[in-house]
């Protein structure tokens, strides 16, 4: 009854590179309105969330990714009480926001409800309980209209959505024009971060492109980057704020305020992980400089 | 005459995951006494070199590899002038051993006569014409073997080796009776560094485990990491050391000393860089303390 | 929301050759007592069954494999009223004996129940209510063991079982002894077929142990192969019987035959297709003969 | 020192399915002016060209692809004395022809000269000298340009070109009028076959529409089929011709010619393999009757 991994989950990160997981078994698949998602059991990393056929969180690993995604910008805030996040469907995004006690709000806006409610059922490791905590308001519409529309001010933005593929709305959420948006609804301080893409040698410009696009909204643009394993690459994420830069906040600084701010343990984050984070190699700090362009509503970057 | 890739290299990272590059032609191959080698270029790396299956460099990151490998180390020496490579077949090694100017000698020993020729003919972007430089030697004997009978001490070791796969000689490599012949090679402020398996949630076993070899040899063990955008995966190097702590260095005062000390331009490896490479996340500091065992002789460990 | 196949079943049909299908999604899963069993979606085939990581049944081309199955040696007894199927869990091998009105009493002995049950749910398009047939038995339990037990007589036996990969019981459903023991319940014009491997060049070596196996036991033994478009290879069968030789019937009886025997339309098999089967290419033939050994109990025989 | 396969040859046989082999070593690769070619060497099948990453033969069953191809052809002309091919730059299409003795003169006309080159250097296996012949004439250039402009006439013409993937000039040779303008150039018995797709459930359109393409030109249209192992799927072929009806032919009379007319030992084909080409699966003979069209310059047909 011996067997070798038959089934497996390919993942071209480029049409010419690509990473593989052997699948144990298929969880739950949907088509939704928007996007095919579906979450696999693979032998290395359990549980995954796939959308449109790329993989967006692992149980083994998430907390790589969501940790890396929320801390950095929570820190900068002196006392971040609302917090918006843009995408997120696992929860886990929410999740680590929940465990600052400051955080009387969190509002999720994510337009595919299919996923939303496919990972709350099927996903709890990652979401453990925070779509029931009574500070989060999750709302099913496109984020650009949504907050053109609202009144509401945060301390906090995360942007936490897949790279556009195709053309389409997708696309205008990566552009100055909806980062300038953003930037009018943080308060004084406030402060966003976003993941931006591959940080692979060879595949730079996204990420390049999305600092030269912020750049002109916000006083601190602080990009950092850490490899996600079950992803097979190194991934980037830019802090855009208007207060405090994460690269002046020493180690012993973070760790201090990890333990002050920040309920329950973490795992991947402290001082000596945010140093890691902010502190980019040569190449990658000259990519940033030398490559890339600033994207608009007018001229949006198409993924591939 | 449109077509997509269809030769493609699938290394298995483990049993149940993989990375896979298209491969655009075979530029060598051989089965040597000890091993199977090939030469590939591939579609999003140039040419690799890939040894009974493995990656072990690609034209386009072997900056990223080399440097890491080899710049810290030598930092923490105040000068070195002989340096010992063990391994480092492609030459790419040596090739930043010989930009420091006080470096008077340096002495390869890698076993496989046949690997070496083939990466000097066919790979010269990975050597740079380093093994024609009068100051390298190049043996081709069993590292131990020929540590053992040498009476000559070295500023700094580096150990480039592939981890052992299956029982045998290359084993002996990788214990503490080895790693106490080489300390007693070194000169008094001597340090060494190795490259030591993937940092991979979940296949830290090997890492953790040079950790413990090495603790009881050298008073300063600091290990660090970067991911290797062709490998797919994190890696993990530990410099192991009599002298300086390279975790004292500041990013200032390494830059000041790869401004002094270092002829030509590094891509990858600077102050900040330093400080990326040494800052660990907390889950690996937490599995370099709790995972692993020591490797000896009588007990040595093979990798899968 | 466009998206290349992104999981693939691979079917390594060999250790160094593989056949793969992009698949849709998984309907079922389930580890049985005896194997790994698994219901696919595929692109290509729609559904098929997944023994232990091979491939059974597609929706698709089932008819091709069953319809070979089942009719050669349906046609060489003159009336066949009581038909034993060893295996067959799928139920199609039943729905192509229930096609002739002379037939009494079907029974199929598989010892994997889970197996069956999974398919009489999810692969209605392959069984097709044969299990709801007044005239079908199932028995779970070991076919060897249970027809060393019986008194039954049977006119036809139809052997479908997946060849064994592995020391174990079900070694002892490919030797003589149990082909001796399963004539010995045939009816005196009885006859049996079995699917008998892989006819690909290369790996013959089970199609002709299996001949070799059998010719001692029956006076005829007739050969015949297929290619099963989803299994990427030519596929081989034997009726071996004690009446009629197939090859010795005409197409054009064959059709008569059909035409009054058989209820319903066959889209594989009439007159012409039985002389495809039975017209064997010369290598083949030339296999047949200079390869294989017969199996006995004492010498089983283990695939790859 | 072990490994599995880490190389491997990947076909999409469409772009859901796939056939993989794993390579031994790549032998040669050329970018022609037409094409990519590239010659590996696979653990299962030896050397194997492939051309746009299609798999044409393989040194392991070449003969079951060309004694298929042409045999047929060649047994219903009483007296085969000129013959021409079309494609077919391996040389083992003329290396079958020239078993003939009545053959006096071969030409082919194979627009690649880089091709055949390298199959003549590196694929003596395939052509076995038979480029060597005093009988054979080959031309690089447009089949159509030169068919137009020729007086000469064959006996037998033997069509060995991939399918169209793509719009071109390479479409024209697919058409009704090039099988006019064929016809015009065979003598008055004469005939021709061409391999015609795959056979594949699912994949019949190509394979049928020549068939209703060549219907309004030839009295004889004789459809076959094979299972090629390398390809992973049957494939196609039809003899059209002016004289006798290969399906006409008795195998005791196919014998009876092979054995008077060609010289050496067949290793497929023969009289009894003659019937299992000719006669086809009721599916197929359906499909042909159900699927396809006439393709013609001003609708030509691309396959995928």
């Amino acid at each position: 009854m011996a067997q070798s991994p038959y089934k497996w989950f390919f993942e071209q990160t480029t049409p010419v590179e690509g990473h593989c997981h052997a699948i144990d078994r298929t969880v739950f698949e949907l088509r939704t309105r928007y996007q095919h998602m579906e979450i696999m059991e693979t032998a290395s990393y359990g549980k995954v969330l796939v959308l449109d056929g790329r993989i967006q969180s692992s149980v083994a690993d998430d907390f790589i990714y969501h940790e890396t995604l929320v801390h950095p910008v929570m820190m900068v805030h002196p006392r971040p009480e609302s917090v918006l996040v843009i995408g997120g469907g696992e929860g886990a995004t929410l999740r680590e926001i929940l465990r600052y006690p400051t955080v009387r709000r969190a509002v999720m806006v994510d337009i595919d409800q299919e996923v939303v409610e496919a990972c709350r059922t099927h996903l709890p490791e990652l979401h453990q309980g925070a779509f029931d905590d009574p500070r989060v308001v999750v709302r099913h519409e496109d984020a650009r209209g949504w907050l053109a529309a609202t009144s509401e001010r945060f301390d906090v933005a995360i942007v936490d959505l897949t790279e556009p593929l195709e053309a389409g709305p997708a696309c205008l959420l990566f552009t100055r024009e909806f980062y300038e948006l953003l930037a009018s609804r943080l308060t004084e301080r406030g402060a966003l971060t976003l993941q931006a893409g591959m940080t692979k040698l060879g595949e730079l410009e996204f990420y390049a492109s999305m600092g030269k696009t912020l750049a002109p909204v916000f006083p601190v643009i602080a990009p950092y980057q850490v490899s996600i394993p079950c992803f097979g690459t190194p991934w980037g994420f830019i802090v855009a704020g208007k207060g405090e830069d994460p690269r002046q906040v020493p180690g012993e600084e973070i760790d201090r305020r990890v333990r002050d701010r920040v309920r329950g343990e973490l795992r991947f984050y402290d001082g000596q992980a945010h140093q890691h984070l902010f502190s980019l190699p040569k190449f990658l700090r000259a990519a940033l400089l030398s490559m890339g362009r600033a994207i608009t509503d007018a001229e949006p970057l198409i993924v591939h």
